[in-house]
């Protein structure tokens, strides 16, 4: 009897049928300095130095948590890529960077071509949208370890800042003040909760219609991250922003005080923007605290933009011509004790 | 009744806790050109672009596989980190370039602090071992995606290289000669099969001897992956590398060709190495064909220099001098079809 790697649960063959559909892909997404005709291993990207006084490159890591489940359940994944590639390019645009170039670790107990190649179709597009190279990946088949049709990634990126140009919150002084950039829903955050309360407290399916939210679970909660890059890069290239925070797990209330320097205290009001409904019905569904809730989800706002007073209009309106219309201003920066004061 | 966030499953406190001792560990791994005081949500890292005539970023993402099944049944997750890391060190030094900085995602059902933390203590180690820094990463606990006590790891790395000594195997030509480096095991490559063979034909545990292998199974499959850097570095600054290629998935057979030019081929004598203990003892627990094994593990190379026939005893020499005593002679290129020909 003869064991083969096949019949193990590895298949070779079919996994090189999703690299060639994936590589060309990822084509549609490279920037005149990926030196595509040459990688083998790994991607090569031209590091055109001329351009800055003293480059920084900025990294960052993320996943998509548990929304993936959701993505399971609707068999809709192009959704997921936007999700990685958008919260990977904003973490690094709170630190003043442009995104060079993206790479992502997929991993499957049974690759499922289509699956893949869906996946990658979203991660191509959210990277051709933020003018990013998707240089590489692994798509790795792990069977026995991820259940079958279950999947996970993860996305890396990496992009550059001059230094004199990083943003890092340093600045940030009492008098400041918040505007708030709408979010498009949840994000990639808060989706362990967020599926207990939908299924196991309200007892939905992925189907079902949500009423005071007007959409479909499906819809509703597969809404992709949203890319900020395209609003806040006129902000940054106008000098005009002290600092930024991408609004992900731990809410406005873990995320806000990462970016304060000490002495200094971020007051929001709450009433200054509206709790879209998906958040009031997961709310009122899982009769969740309040301070629960500004913890656990974004609560509508994805980014915040700390600016001095006298440019409030200015960024306002800067966004609002950028993609982002309903930025508004939240709250203010006093001095106290670090974290964030809400008031109502 | 209350649903909170750490009841739903992901506790936001223990991931802090976490997060300061990972934090703490990246710390030892810092360069001079991590920007280390600045990070909020990305990782910095200053760019000497004056060290280089055109840099190259070059870039790879990567897993270590269901390797991780064995670490968990062991209960030793330290050389899952040296494993990771070096994996994608090596990735990128076949193509010439020095590791600047890596991060890792770490997805688990529910964190366990010590696992987590022995598991970046590696990550930090084999990251100081290459000179390359631990610059950031992300920990993502999802409930009910994660089995308990199960966990996923991915590392992507950021390495540069002057153009010019980019290391792309086009000078490769017929008549140059392959030097075998040795593995230091499975590396993180066939372990689908190796379980199965391991548990279900050989009906061993994890705390089996092994007699022909004169180890335990936990000892033999968690070798940590060799990370070449040290013993590759000095002959790339001799500019004696014409091409480089990392064993792993799909093993010689499927490796090798990926840095053939066009109309060369590569004769491979089986007969130059004394293929280790461990993949005999595999080959003939499983039955397992000789092409198969060739196809599913690196049996015993882990990297293959291509060198010109007049610098093959310097290559060896300076393998031997630093860290890679032995690396051998196991064949040479010829006009051929793409491919590699095995003769014994």
């Amino acid at each position: 009897m003869q064991t083969d790697y096949g019949r193990a649960g590895v298949d070779i063959d079919a996994g090189h049928e999703v690299v060639r559909r994936i590589a060309s892909l990822a084509k549609t997404t490279f920037t005149p300095d990926v030196l595509s005709d040459l990688g083998t291993f790994g991607g090569l990207f031209r590091f055109d130095a001329t351009r800055f006084e003293e480059p920084v490159l900025v990294s960052s890591a993320d996943g998509v948590g548990t929304k993936i489940k959701l993505a399971i359940m609707a068999g809709r994944h192009r959704g997921i890529g936007h999700d990685l590639v958008n919260h990977c390019v904003n973490d690094i645009l709170v630190q003043g960077a442009e995104p060079l170039f993206f790479l992502d670790y997929l991993a499957t107990g049974r690759l499922v071509p289509d699956v893949a190649v869906e996946l990658v179709e979203g991660l191509a597009s959210a990277c051709r949208a933020n003018g990013c190279a998707l240089l590489g990946g692994e798509t790795a088949e792990m069977p026995g370890f991820y259940a079958d049709g279950e999947y996970d990634v993860a996305g890396f990126v990496v992009g550059v800042v001059d230094r004199r140009r990083l943003v890092d919150g340093r600045s940030i002084e009492p008098g400041d003040r918040l505007v708030g950039v709408p979010s498009s829903g949840l994000h990639t955050n808060g989706y362990s909760l967020a599926r207990r309360l939908v299924f196991e407290r309200a007892h939905l399916t992925i189907d079902s219609h949500i009423e005071p939210v007007g959409r479909s679970v499906a819809d509703a909660f597969l809404e992709p991250h949203v890319s900020y890059l395209n609003a806040v890069r006129p902000l940054l290239m106008d000098g005009v922003v002290e600092g930024l925070a991408h609004i992900t797990g731990g809410g406005i209330t873990d995320n806000l005080p990462r970016v304060l320097p000490p002495g200094t205290q971020a007051r929001v009001d709450r009433d200054a923007w509206t709790v879209p409904p998906l958040f009031r019905w997961l709310q009122e569904v899982g009769d969740v605290e309040r301070d629960e809730m500004y913890r656990a989800f974004n609560m509508g706002i994805g980014l915040i933009v700390v600016c001095r007073a006298a440019h409030l209009d200015r960024v306002v309106a800067t966004l609002a011509a950028n993609g982002a219309p309903g930025a508004c201003p939240i709250g203010s920066i006093v001095v106290g004790e670090a974290g964030v004061a809400y008031h109502d």
